[in-house]
């Protein structure tokens, strides 16, 4: 390759260069034992050093506390759409609230529509979901409440989690968990596709109340029930074993880096860089609502929407890999998830400043 | 390392070393991207390319004719368990023929129970699932036929599938796809987990006949539905992009030793070398009837069991990994899958050879 590559990709996402290298390194002779971690059983003891070591370093960076279950399952955020309520709701009168943010709080809403009553309690439709509800007020019946922690299509995140009281809290947080300290104990259930900040695809991270797996619905499909993956813990039939070894070596990177407050630190310095150069362009614009901005999906337009995709053109001969907005949006997005560096945003403000002057 | 390392796991289990050597060459720069394929879009055109040349040459290498879908899924066979009944059964009034072959069986028929009305039309747990039912009799009315080609566990296996007439055949093939030539047009679902000739654990390869996909139940959440899958072709959601990329390599394999008529040709030299050698022994002694043995996973006794641990012992001190029967039925066990080569068999009765001459 002639030109150094920065990764923008909104997902399957740019992931960390020292992750990637022991992984090459290891792929053909992991820990020693002459076989690569794809080909050894998930109950072998080395795989099971893998897997628990993944849910230790989990627990322990994201402050995990005792009374969750750590879960490693299949199908995506997109699965968890229709676990959720299935497990969740016990009968069709039940009642849920979804806070309605985008393409993806849309997707969850459609599928717990199968399973009871949804109540959507706040949208930011009315303004073509450019900004997170505020003061939501949620039902009084809800058996639980559900947001999605960061639009990556529209590029909004909510800044502070809302205040669910008793009601138990369910999150996506696929595209900005390990983005930024949080508080578990203030959510009932934490899913995440590992796409983005934890690995590559293919496993979807669940962190689940144990009184909520204890008192859902039974008489489910085995393989969509939480009961059966918490009964044989993410081994009641065989797990995606490598995105699992992908996600502890992850887990080690951002203990190396000082863990989530550093993390925050860097992705906030990063947001700032490219923010900043956009509010002080009139050649380029933002679409969201300041207080809204997402720190890991920055989405913009260029003032002549004409240009747009000569800019996506020029930016990916320069090495800027993955601009393009989403096809349902259009305009421009550079993903800026944890394995991107200070280094690479700066090489994008750089880039956005030429073609400004060549275009102006 | 210090011994060579003959892997026998039933899964995840051994996969050939030149995929392994081209995903380590290429694991930080595919096709000279400068990013690895873990960390480019699904919708890229580069990764476009892998997943249709995987179907691609999946195709090709079993005859797959234009009337049938190929899909890659996750959640294991365990979860096409349910999600088969859930699909092909429209009410519980309906009904389905299974044969029950042992463990993995029963798994599938525990799911469809949740769905319809199940017949067990042919069982072999008098004789401890030690053989495959022969001259079985289908209902009239099922709308399908479902079997488990080989039991990793008990080690026995179709040898020829049964004709169900106008009812389709739906097919548990995890764990000897790819192992010989099939008709798939004798299929009306073929259904296989990765993990043992296809590629690593995550990705689940479902060939489904068209028609029943078209006919398949309504109502059912998205990703459960197999008409989401054929709609946004294995793209509806985030796929597991890194499985999908190494069943392509094997399938590259795959074709450069010559195809479906080659790999059976070897897969029948290395189970024969391994039965010819208990058969002819007073000291190991196979438990399966001959007609039903497996060519995939080789079971077998030691006459004196309480040399059983051992043996397993002291095979993987000499490098032979993976010996040990299931957990639930004890005893010995070697998975020749297709990357095992004929050399390794010979390895393994050699080793096999010396513990006897040692502890007779």
């Amino acid at each position: 390759m002639a030109t150094k590559k920065y990764n923008f990709y909104a997902g399957p996402a740019i992931l960390p260069y020292e992750v990637l290298k022991k992984a090459q390194d290891e792929l053909l002779d992991f820990n020693g034992i002459g076989l690569s971690v794809m080909e050894i059983s998930h109950r072998s003891k080395d795989f099971d050093a893998v897997i628990k070591g993944a849910e230790e370093k989990i627990r322990k960076i994201l402050g995990v506390p005792d009374n969750y279950y750590v879960l490693f399952l299949q199908g995506g955020a997109s699965l968890q759409f229709g676990m959720i309520p299935m497990n969740l709701l016990k009968s069709k009168d039940q009642q849920a609230d979804y806070v309605h943010t985008g393409e993806w709080a849309k997707k969850a809403i459609k599928e717990a529509k199968l399973f009871g009553k949804v109540n959507i309690v706040a949208s930011s439709e009315d303004k073509n979901f450019s900004y997170i509800p505020k003061n939501i007020k949620f039902s009084e019946n809800a058996v639980y409440v559900h947001i999605t922690s960061n639009e990556t299509i529209g590029g909004i995140q909510f800044q502070t989690y809302p205040d669910s009281g008793n009601v138990p809290l369910v999150c996506d947080m696929s595209s900005d968990i390990f983005s930024r300290k949080i508080n578990v104990s203030k959510f009932g259930l934490i899913y995440a596709g590992a796409q983005k900040n934890i690995g590559p695809s293919g496993v979807t991270l669940v962190i689940i109340r144990k009184d909520l797996v204890e008192n859902s619905a039974d008489g489910l499909t085995t393989m969509l029930s939480y009961k059966t993956h918490v009964k044989e813990p993410s081994l009641y039939n065989t797990p995606p074993c490598f995105g699992i070894y992908i996600i502890k070596l992850v887990m080690d990177w951002i203990e190396g880096l000082g863990g989530l407050s550093a993390i925050e630190a860097r992705n906030e310095e990063k947001a700032k860089i490219l923010y900043d150069f956009i509010d002080n362009s009139s050649f380029y614009k933002s679409v969201v609502e300041k207080e809204s901005r997402s720190k890991m999906n920055v989405v913009w337009r260029l003032n002549n929407e004409a240009l747009e995709e000569k800019f996506i053109k020029e930016a990916t001969a320069a090495g800027m890999i993955g601009l393009k907005g989403h096809r349902s949006v259009g305009g421009c997005r550079a993903s800026l998830y944890n394995a991107m560096d200070v280094e690479g945003v700066k090489a994008l403000v750089e880039f956005m400043k030429k073609f400004e002057m060549a275009n102006k």
